[in-house]
């Protein structure tokens, strides 16, 4: 991979209605499309995570703690992991409709977790994908376990891993807020936005988010910043930015000022 | 893998309008998810074509001759996957509305051809999920090669290597005419239905067949049947039944009698 790899997150608060059960949201898929196309960056993996088409079934049918045994439970399974196949065809559709040479890779089909953790990922199908100068959209799904016999991969985790194997330049996580905060952004309208972060400064928070010492700055999503640790370790910057208004994920994309905050390691 | 297990195939012909492009025969998917339902099999594999939905597409892109180093070529070969995932869905959302813990595999996800053969198939993922009782659900695919770029692997091809690796009791093929014939039964009204067809003689028909010394018994699928030859020779059943035709199907899940073709090792 010669060109420097983009890791992008589009979250499903983003790209569905989170209240509403299976509900996408088409004109911000739509919009995203748009651009992503008018970035033209060449080399890009994508990953969306679930929204309302993931987070509901994956609850009601406890797919995160493992099979319990029951035949209804591998229904759920099904109905969860299809959902989520549903979802990411509407977000290939969109991309394939603006020209990006987009290809849907399901997660459960190649990749087996541990204890919820990735174990093993045969990543030869994925780079030469990439070597072709195809967009890979992967997304968040309900995966095999090896001791839970199955469990949800988040797309936080998988970009995570894909940044550090492929040495991403970056990731760029879309979310519906504009980043990091000094505490809840939706719970508090004093909360005030950090630009950076340091390394070092999320790995002092996080500890202190834990022990419950700080208001939660993450705006409710700590186990998503917790994921990113590891690859800011190894030099890749993360980027966390509210891709719910138009143009910020365009503008980000293409490397210009925006409204966010970014984390890296010094 | 304790139960004995079947791998069925669902022919292009049957689930879509051939002569439609992107048409699916909804009706027909329904029915025969009504079938499979009905067979109340321990162990079943499924895998379908392309039809209407990636032939025509695969055909114009001219995906299976490989990468010609054209961007327009790497947007088709975007569109024929899209295609068959599209497919794919109407499928597994078929059999998970008859209760069937149907979970979508995509074969470019994991499979690697060269040279149009499949070359890496890692089977981790497919296993657990037959260990665990889902029924998987993979489809033809236009797949990465590490010869060509990419290629179209066929469903035909999947079948036999799936039945071969998990010592399958039988495959079955589902087919828009009665079995083979003693020459093409589209073309020809008398044409006779063989109803048993042993390796031996398979071999010297398809042999007289590429040198045209006899007429297609195959019905025009000769390579089809070609691709079920080392399946037989590790002593896999072959059974290919009109599954157009209601009832049938169901009948031949549950071992009964159906009009068909037989292909055994002896």
């Amino acid at each position: 991979m010669s060109a420097k790899l983009t890791v992008l997150k589009l979250g499903g608060s983003v790209i569905t209605h989170k209240d509403k059960s299976l509900t996408p949201n088409l004109p911000a898929i739509r919009r995203l499309a748009k651009e992503i196309a008018s970035a033209k960056l060449d080399s890009l993996i994508l990953v969306h995570g679930g929204g309302s088409f993931g987070h509901p079934l994956a609850k009601k049918y406890k797919i995160r703690e493992g099979f319990n045994g029951k035949a209804s439970q591998l229904l759920g399974f099904a109905e969860t992991h299809q959902a989520m196949v549903a979802l990411n065809k509407l977000v290939v559709d969109a991309l394939i409709k603006e020209k990006i040479s987009a290809v849907a890779v399901s997660p459960s089909s190649f990749i087996m977790t541990k204890s919820e953790r990735i174990h093993s990922f045969p990543l030869e199908p994925l780079t030469k994908l990439l070597q072709l100068g195809f967009v890979p959209v992967l997304f968040g799904d309900a995966v095999f376990d090896l001791d839970k016999g199955f469990t949800i991969l988040s797309g936080d985790q998988l970009i995570a891993y894909l940044a550090i194997h492929y040495k991403a330049e970056r990731i760029i996580v879309g979310v519906d807020v504009d980043g990091l905060f000094t505490s809840d952004p939706k719970a508090n309208k004093e909360a005030k936005l950090l630009n950076h972060v340091t390394l070092k400064e999320l790995e002092t928070l996080m500890q202190q988010i834990g022990e419950a010492k700080v208001p939660d700055v993450t705006g409710g999503m700590p186990s998503k910043v917790q994921e990113m640790i590891p690859a800011v370790e190894k030099g890749v910057n993360v980027l966390v930015v509210n891709s719910a208004k138009s143009e910020n994920l365009c503008k980000a994309l293409k490397g210009e000022r925006v409204v966010s905050t970014v984390i890296s390691k010094l």
